[in-house]
């Protein structure tokens, strides 16, 4: 199982105006008002319908700029190493990002959306709608993210994932 | 870059008790309680350091029945055809399953998690901490899923996405 391989193909790119790591927001949380533009490719434009009536929907995409990983990494928010799957770092086993985002309308195939965090350029691996009844969590604990998490709009990138 | 394949390969497998795919949940929302195990091989186990922090992780992971996709399909919450991406069915162009579980407790590699509404033998992708300041929306509108949406701990899955 461990030697399996999946292969997937991108469904579109996501445009931003982040065109280098250093200085992008780490989360949406932090690229409030951000907007970008998600372009599907054509062949997939049938599977958009219904889309545009949900506000907010999740990206899953390709970190396409991670060669690499760590298991152990010191996180944008923190000064100490922590393990891998315990942090969003985008160097990864398998570089799948994730990111939720605001739909703000489609028009031929091209979504507009704001609270945008994504490198420009990189390959769409997915959409799904976001619901509430599946997706936020009550009572929840974030460990090391604890502190820092309530000021994450204010960190930014740098260069430690290039 | 429509042709580009990014290949993956399973960090670990994910055990549940739904070997069948009828009368699976069709959401953890609709699991509550529903315990499982996901086993990272043991190559990655320095990566789960500081995981058990949190209480709730997003799991992506290969919908590995998956052998096909329409683009229209009739969502188990509903009677209309629907655009696939406004919904979370899993036969996809990339078939990336999501689910966010609470985290129990992880000894030597294995994580005990609870609201579980994924396959027997699912191959597991990536693991992320799951972090409200990121992952929480609110002022949400859900289009089609807007009258469903209340009821979904009591929809079961059927054979149709087999």
């Amino acid at each position: 199982m461990q030697s399996m391989k999946i292969e997937f193909a991108p469904i579109g790119i996501i445009h931003s105006p982040f065109v280098e790591l250093k200085d992008m927001p780490i989360q949406p949380a932090g690229a409030v008002g951000i907007k970008g533009t998600v372009v599907v490719f054509e062949d997939y434009h049938p599977g958009l319908k219904d889309l545009d009536g949900f506000s907010h929907i999740i990206l899953l995409y390709h970190f396409h700029r991670s060669r690499s990983f760590n298991l152990h990494v010191v996180p944008f928010m923190d000064s100490e190493p922590r393990g891998l799957f315990a942090t969003r770092a985008p160097k990864r086993p398998n570089p799948i990002g994730l990111s939720i985002v605001q739909l703000d309308k489609i028009e031929e195939g091209v979504l507009h959306i704001q609270n945008v965090d994504i490198l420009n350029g990189t390959p769409l691996l997915d959409i799904k709608p976001y619901v509430p009844e599946f997706d936020a969590q009550t009572g929840v604990r974030t460990g090391w993210l604890e502190k820092a998490r309530k000021t994450v709009s204010s960190w930014k990138s740098d260069d430690r994932f290039k």
